[in-house]
């Protein structure tokens, strides 16, 4: 087995189309520096250089990733005997982590000039004889500056975790709790600094508790970081095909800057506005670095995105609508990373037994996807009461199931969505597959908008898009 | 050359000791959350900790991190045909960053009662209500907050990049400057939260400047980021026998915390007690993870530390004394640091040729050390100036130099300060010549600490220690 010998040169369109880019990126860049520092623009400028950056980078760093044995196989495809590199999310997330750590100042630039020159004069790096002379600390928003760091602290953390875990292979079981690890600086700040823990109660439940504002206490940090464990683990399950565990991640990025410009378009200036403009500085890179790797991980892939960009792309999602007050929001857009998990449940839980990987069959004849499956032996079959459910589940087209003539269980489809979707729909090219499933996480991303800004009425007194009274 | 299988389990006295300091260090610790949380006692507490899970880790991950190719020789042992774990320290910076960001809360804890419950009642976990009113944040210290966040992203920042030099081998040339990158986060927190960028001159040249301070404006971001490519590079490049990376880090660690110590111990409450607590913070589980690491890696050592440890050493050094305010004391405390970087940059820059290793040479017959030589071959003399130069530095006895009959050079030692304290002293055991480097480290160190309090009067107005007024 040879690993393959790819060029890693950029053809010369691809570096003037790249340069040309980052040239843009830049000077828009820099223009934001002599003007009002306008955050959202060199938030834009920066993300353009992050995808150029990234784009090249991946393609650079191939060969020696491959080297030092962040490589594996691509198994559903007919000629497989080479590697290619394998967690090439972790250039994804460090290109990130720098572009973010550049920006810092820009959203604060108002306040630093202000606090720095007493208002007026806006040329902070000019006046250096003011910054002498001290700021007057006190105007700076420094509770803000803080969650931002903390933000970049947690992403950080699941970066390291996530490499760690691209390293060394960590068994399933133990590595489902690592973005525990990397919810703590979110979690500390968010006590340090924030320390609302109450929820709005249903309309209809506030009669019988008796107030609005229900203070859910330990439990809301217990809330948090469950949600700090799932939304990374959701993404890296639902995984096995090229270009998936991307194209879910851009489109609810996508969905999520979409709900965050819905708020910064308002007539009126909306008061969470500074917490959708947060999102936006921290989900703009993102989609500058991810469609950068989609490139390189789309059918056929060139390149392996990893466990850490599965977490990555996670903790960002986390971040953002924790530290913006919108977590509910982010639930409705994960529905169907939801229900891929709770439909894998029989088998991350040992009630049907769960190969190594789960990912779809590929068929080297026809060159198509199919659902992989389970075989149950004549001596191993389920206890009577999962045969039940397992028939149970096929009958309501939940499953794919075989059984001999005497009625027992020969194979079951493994519990992905992705085989799930095989079953509905029949067997498939890979890259079909992958657009059909990202054309349902959008479909249903947008209902899930939906529901949040039109229905929620009928539930909640009151929508945070629009405040109106209702009945 | 087989891989060595080391056990990888604890032995039982190794458990008991481990578990019973982590016993008491966790019951220290949850007292200071029933007690006034105290964060001094509360970081030593998890200084120990730190110890007892870095000491576990490394042993128990040894074996993980070989498989992952994360392993090399030592070249310096008769036995050498094995593998050892290489590496390590990231593992000390992970602990490292868990324990610190655990701690996040508790140089505030006093800050977050106050705010939380208005003073007076001091149990803030009980008293959700009063979170739930909101806080008084405008009590709340954000920029001191700001500041540990930003030293903690700097501190993740190098370890990443230290992980990614581990792992892929980047020439030196290339990773001299990755320090420079984990700077950016330190230096936009400075510039964002202090900007304060005056020095104090020499009283001998205030005259001739008309002022006490003198602005460095933007040079001091200069001088702070070369500041942070130096440091980490010059704990790198003091290494190539056992120990020797976390010896000298522990003595700057030790001495760095004396300082504090001084600082804290005033008979009056000192105005820069803060800062030097706040050094204290980051100083304590580093002398924790360090030890740890140390007795692993100590002659013979079962483990290498890698490049990880060495910039995330160089880094805390540097995080802490800039934030609080005490580069220049760092600057005594690095002398042989600088001695060996400086009288390195003959073969670093190219002048004598530089070999890829430049570690003292193993003799296998005698067991001892002896300097390591680079060869000049009859037709590869050196330009006849550098020739003289070498000459000069020998007859000073800064090198060892053998000529022919012709007057022609045949071999000089290499240009490190091991192979420099070899020429002064013979060959010597590896670990003699480590616990000699670290002794001279502390004397240089302490006689550091004393000009920087005692004789820095002759220079400045005022020490920081003990103000008082010059004539």
């Amino acid at each position: 087995m040879a690993s393959q010998i790819t060029s890693t040169a950029l053809s010369r369109t691809e570096s003037l189309n790249l340069g040309a880019l980052s040239l843009v990126c830049v000077a828009i860049f820099v223009r934001t520096l002599e003007g009002d520092g306008e955050p959202l623009v060199a938030s834009l400028a920066l993300s353009g250089f992050a995808f150029a950056a990234t784009y090249a980078t991946i393609r650079w760093l191939g060969p020696t990733f491959i080297k030092a044995g962040l490589k594996g196989r691509d198994l559903s495809k007919v000629n497989n005997n080479h590697y290619l590199p394998e967690c090439m999310g972790a250039i994804c997330a460090i290109v990130y982590l720098l572009i973010i750590i550049v920006f810092i100042p820009f959203p604060f630039y108002k306040d630093i000039v202000v606090a720095t020159s007493g208002g007026g004069n806006r040329d902070v790096v000019m006046n250096v004889e003011f910054v002498e002379k001290g700021r007057l600390l006190h105007k700076f928003p420094h509770s803000k500056l803080a969650s931002f760091l903390s933000a970049i602290i947690s992403l950080q953390s699941i970066t390291l975790l996530g490499i760690g875990d691209d390293l060394f292979d960590i068994r399933w079981r133990h590595k489902f709790f690592i973005p525990a690890f990397a919810s703590i600086p979110l979690l500390i700040i968010y006590f340090v600094d924030f320390g609302v823990t109450s929820v709005v109660l249903p309309t209809f439940l506030q009669p019988y508790v008796g107030r609005e504002l229900f203070d859910l206490g330990i439990l809301y940090y217990v809330y948090m970081a469950a949600f700090c464990i799932f939304s990374p683990n959701s993404i890296n399950i639902l995984a096995g095909i090229n270009g998936i565990e991307v194209t879910q991640s851009i489109v609810i990025a996508l969905l999520l800057a979409f709900n965050d410009a819905l708020y910064l378009l308002t007539p009126y200036p909306h008061p969470a506005t500074d917490s959708h403009l947060f999102s936006l500085f921290f989900l703009l890179p993102f989609l500058g670095v991810s469609f950068a790797l989609l490139y390189h991980n789309w059918y056929p892939a060139k390149v392996f995105v990893g466990d850490t960009y599965c977490y990555f792309a996670g903790m960002i999602f986390v971040v953002v609508s924790i530290l913006g007050h919108f977590s509910k929001t982010l639930i409705l857009l994960l529905i169907p990373q939801i229900f891929n998990f709770v439909y894998s449940v029989p088998q991350l839980f040992g009630l049907v037994p769960c190969p190594r990987h789960r990912l779809p069959h590929f068929n080297a004849r026809t060159g198509l996807l199919e659902p992989s499956v389970t075989k149950w032996e004549k001596e191993k079959q389920p206890h009577p009461i999962i045969a039940q459910a397992l028939r149970l589940l096929a009958q309501l087209k939940l499953l794919q199931l075989k059984q001999d003539e005497e009625g027992q269980i020969q194979e079951t489809s493994n519990f992905t969505i992705l085989n799930l979707w095989l079953v509905w729909r029949g067997p498939m090219r890979e890259d079909t597959l992958a657009i059909e499933i990202t054309v349902m996480q959008t479909l249903v991303g947008l209902f899930g908008l939906f529901v949040r800004h039109r229905l929620a009425l009928l539930v909640f007194r009151e929508d945070n898009l629009s405040i109106r009274s209702a009945v």
